[in-house]
């Protein structure tokens, strides 16, 4: 096999490699069953236990309580951002804090759909930061409050969880779920793409607190309806059976090592590595972020000029090192280190910058 | 490796086993990347090069004109029983044919979003038949004419294509794309979920006449708007890379076996020779498909007794078929033969049915 890269993109990510290896083996013939896994209709027993195993060792790993569901669907955590109103904004206004760009993509689609406010917006410091605690007032009539936990672009993440009263709490945890324990009960419905921290893109994780399945209105298509879904086990159609597959296997594995305070241990040590690299550099390396909102998902980061930054990358290149140049909204780099991303290639990434601002600096 | 099963399921069903093989060969290190195609970021080349050949060997196969794009879409082909309204019925009225109960459902879909009318239903005699050509007429002023080319749960098929004048025409070809060759000039739009012939589940593919794509409203949600995701070439956010890829496969290996003809060929003779012996049999077996209107995808039969089908099945299970069961609002036996399911399980499946009938008739 060719060396592994070091995956820094965005995402789609790294995958556990025990979880790409075990795919490898099963894909042709499932567990003895003469077919792909593939290949099995969604209603077969070989399919149902795959499906409910996923539930169940998401549902282990973030502690979920008893009223909580898990649902799998399609068309990306952004079809949540129109199926969350679509859901559960059938009267009042809800409430938006837009912290980058996923988070004004989530408002905006509100806005279509129903009667949204923003309660905070970060974008005049180019959302280097996120609201810290009690910054932020949540009308308390709000339909519900939505956030973006981590904001991939740019590097920054809540390190607690909002205050919002009797108000539900909807997250897109798309760049942060599975990466440290949570407090589900705090939250009304968490969503999240799976193709980060869960697994392969092409299925969405959403999680909700069953008694907001009464608020779905009727009036949506079948497949948009929380409670159909709901009610059917996310069966209600063909599931993306492949990539739920995966997300099981994602799942299985970060509880085979420890669960998500295991976990979140690593991804902290991860994250501080590069960090201590960027305040140790006096200036080279700036990070976007304030240090109250840095994210431990993606590191951003500006060298001196835009030639170090290109020098730097084109170095990272040729080191096996892909997908650290930033998005153009933040310029500079991104490093992203989501839950499957090896200690080693943040080891690699943190050596390059040492040496390259040894040599450059 | 295990027997392969003979699978006769409706849907996810058979898949070309070198398919797999090299979906099994790829699955840790695509091509020598040092990564999992499924790590890949959807915006880097490894995986754009993927994409646009997906597109371009599904456009081949089809004959697809100039003015025709492919897309890729989540959330499965019910999810497109809602969109289809919502991107071209802001106003008008539309059309639907009932031929079944996907049929059904697009219908009902299309009634919550906007005006529909229903043209035809043919649920008088359980959905037995479908139109033939020129009874049905279609009103010339209709948003759009919506039909199901083939009916999975009845095992009903349209073996032509429905005149619709000016009226553009929409078809749900989720079970019988790519089975045989089509004159796509004749559709305004064409939508298919994957899993039948097409590739596992997990992706939807639409194909869309560009000039409709002016129809689309702004003020539908952007991952469902038409126009948004050709803009983005289905890009617009992370596609479901790995059930496109395996779509991509499929393709190619179809085109490698000789295009949607030589596909054809195989799929009529595969259900001439089930049809051979529901029609030999002395009423033994009956087919519920009207011979008009007989599918060669899905081939639905009854035995004398539920007793006897029940028999059936069990037989056919020791005999390693999976599937044949029937469903319910049919009763009775439907063998699922999509392109990939071989000659070989057919010939299996024949025997039996002559050798049962032989013993019990």
């Amino acid at each position: 096999m060719t060396q592994r890269i070091h995956n820094f993109s965005a995402g789609p990510s790294a995958l556990p490699l025990p979880v790409l290896e075990q795919a490898q083996r099963e894909l042709v013939d499932f567990q003895g069953t003469g077919m792909s896994l593939m290949e099995s209709s969604h209603r077969w027993p070989v399919y149902d236990k795959v499906h409910n195993q996923a539930i169940e060792d998401i549902s282990a790993l973030l502690s979920l309580p008893e009223d909580y569901q898990v649902l799998f669907m399609g068309g990306g955590a952004r079809a949540q951002f129109a199926l969350v109103p679509m859901n559960l904004l059938a009267e009042g206004c809800a409430a938006y804090m837009t912290t980058g760009r996923w988070a004004e993509g989530a408002y905006k689609e509100a806005c279509k759909l129903g009667a949204a406010d923003e309660i905070y917006n970060s974008g005049d410091s180019n959302h280097d930061h996120v609201p810290q605690p009690g910054q932020c007032s949540v009308p308390a009539d709000a339909a519900f409050l939505h956030y973006t936990s981590n904001n991939t672009i740019y590097g920054t993440q809540f390190q607690h969880t909002p205050q919002a009263g009797d108000v539900p709490l909807v997250c897109d945890m798309s760049s942060d779920i599975l990466s440290r324990p949570i407090d589900a009960s705090r939250f009304a419905l968490i969503y999240a793409g799976a193709q980060k921290n869960m697994g392969p893109s092409g299925v969405t994780c959403v999680i909700i607190r069953k008694d907001l399945l009464a608020h779905c209105p009727d009036s949506i298509p079948e497949t948009f309806n929380y409670r159909n879904m709901a009610a059917k086990n996310s069966l209600l159609n063909t599931p993306p059976v492949f990539p739920i597959y995966m997300v099981g296997l994602v799942a299985a594995h970060l509880r085979a090592l420890g669960g998500l305070e295991a976990v979140a241990a690593v991804n902290q040590s991860k994250a501080a590595l590069i960090y201590q690299v960027i305040d140790n550099s006096g200036g080279f390396f700036r990070g976007h972020a304030r240090k109250d909102s840095r994210s431990l998902m993606n590191v951003t980061f500006r060298l001196p000029s835009a030639e170090l930054e290109a020098a730097f990358v084109l170095e990272s290149e040729a080191a096996g090192m892909k997908g650290l140049k930033g998005h153009r909204s933040v310029g500079g780099l991104r490093a992203s280190i989501y839950n499957s991303v090896p200690l080693q290639s943040v080891q690699a990434l943190v050596a390059l910058m040492e040496d390259f601002q040894a040599r450059k600096g």
